[in-house]
């Protein structure tokens, strides 16, 4: 929530925005609003707790997941990887008895190994994205939240996992108790992020996982407080008790919270100026407006390439509706 | 040459055979040396000078061209990788800007990155090599030279280049001066190498190239003594002046010396007891014979399957005649 009357002035077609987004559902909002607004007027700042290195290969889940749905060629079946996706190296590497949980497409691995060659030669994380970015034709800059490795450890009680182990190896089973982003209170946000930020006449909250993407995102010293000073809007990740993709809903309950939209607005609290919430959900918006926080209220489930850009004018316009109240 | 009358008995039949071998020619006279001999009568030392890291990957160009062969499932096409391969991790290093002058295919990457993880894990060359061996169904063992990297060396007039550089990215063309190995004199043999040579009835050197194959092998302390008490053959790796493939013949005539081959019998001196030339080259069997090195005048060329048991059987025969003359 803005703390200076001083807004940037900006017209409704050049409306600069941030997006922090995660994975699937994050990357499918972006997709969206980079269609409704100047692609160079959006940033998306990206989780990277989850960045792990497998097999010797720096991988960064969400910021792949992010870069090729920008990209026109995220795999639409799976919700990450790359569309036309072969599986030779994983079939040689099953064959030879090594570790398959996490799976990593033939076209997908040139990627993870040129990265990977790029950082041991000296180049961060963010050049690299940016490199990336510009050969697959995105014209929305994409900026990891830092550079250092945070990795997410799930607090579980079976004992602490690597975030991919819960995620990917043990399928979410283990019943979460907590979260630490290993590192983070040393890490930097990226060259320009808070700048970026600044600059903004909104920043868009996605709908990911506000435990294991965007809190990760907002820990980074610097990010929170560049974030409170904007305009600020979140679209909930959680419909009807549910969630479309991921865990967020099972951690919500497994930490002993009632997922919904509320628990969602009430989770980044006055952060918010607003939250976009789904018709199923209709009858939490009175609540969340007494904490302070408007509502817009539609379907915000997103199953088609059209249902992104359908959203994104309405959440774009539900954000300028607060840009010109606040 | 054996230094001591007392020979192992043995009968034809079980012959004990270990072939130094490096990369295409090796690969084709082992796979024909399996298929006449017990093939766990068979041990193959390999070419490690070779070896090197690319895209963060440890590889061993020489022993995956022999293991590939010896399962059957080498690329019949380009005499390295695997049959069938795929290019899709290729094609997206490519798009991405990053180096393409070492080709691996999909399948060949599945072996590189989990005989990565398993070194990295700490496990030795040798021991993944093995584990690779049970893997693709190999009876005959394959040992590294060395478990030490010990990365060729090209010396040439355009200074000194690593194996890989001269051989793929510069395809052989700047002339060679000469080499090392790097810090081969620290190197020990794979265990059990020595008792393996030591228990051989015969020891063949593959029709590989003598200066970046064999001679690598022979420079690990131990082995060439360990060879010397041996009876031991060679099968020239050049027919009419010319080397099927590699750069042996180019390199001998840089060297100022004329490619034959005389000159591999007289390269390889007084560890030799007998040597497998072509017909074309009859007219230098009575000059190495004047070393005191026995000679076996035959068709060499290894083109089809069938050419690489023929030779072998011839091989082997040779190599029965010397053991019994000695």
């Amino acid at each position: 929530m803005p703390v200076s009357t001083n807004q940037p002035k900006f017209s409704d077609d050049s409306i600069k925005v941030v997006a922090l987004a995660g994975g699937v559902g994050g990357a499918k909002m972006v997709d969206g609003l980079s269609q409704v607004l100047i692609p160079e007027n959006l940033a998306v700042v990206v989780n990277t707790g989850d960045d792990f290195e497998h097999l010797g290969l720096h991988i960064s889940p969400d910021l792949d997941t992010v870069c090729y749905t920008l990209a026109g060629i995220a795999n639409p079946d799976t919700g990450w990887g790359r569309a036309n996706e072969t599986w030779q190296t994983m079939k040689a590497i099953e064959e030879m008895g090594g570790p398959t949980w996490f799976r990593l497409g033939d076209r997908d691995l040139g990627l993870h190994l040129e990265r990977t060659r790029r950082m041991r030669e000296g180049q961060s994380l963010s050049q690299v994205t940016e490199f990336f970015c510009q050969v697959f034709g995105i014209r929305s800059r994409v900026l990891p939240m830092t550079d250092q490795l945070v990795p997410t450890r799930v607090y579980t009680v079976d004992g602490e996992l690597p975030f991919q182990e819960y995620f990917v190896h043990h399928h979410c089973e283990p019943k979460v108790t907590g979260f630490r982003f290993d590192g983070i209170e040393r890490s930097k946000p990226t060259k320009g992020l808070l700048g970026t930020i600044q600059a903004a006449d909104l920043v868009i909250i996605c709908p990911s996982n506000p435990w294991v993407s965007i809190d990760p995102i907002l820990s980074v010293p610097g990010i929170r407080p560049a974030v409170e000073k904007s305009v600020v809007l979140a679209i909930s990740p959680i419909i009807g008790g549910q969630t479309i993709k991921g865990p967020a809903a099972k951690i919500y309950a497994e930490l002993g919270i009632q997922p919904s939209a509320q628990a969602v607005a009430h989770h980044y609290g006055s952060l918010l100026d607003g939250i976009v919430l789904d018709k199923v959900d209709i009858g939490q918006a009175e609540n969340i407006q007494k904490q302070g926080i408007k509502t817009c209220v539609t379907d915000i489930l997103m199953k088609t390439p059209s249902d992104r850009t359908r959203l994104a004018k309405i959440v774009k316009n539900f954000g300028i509706s607060l840009i010109k109240r606040s």
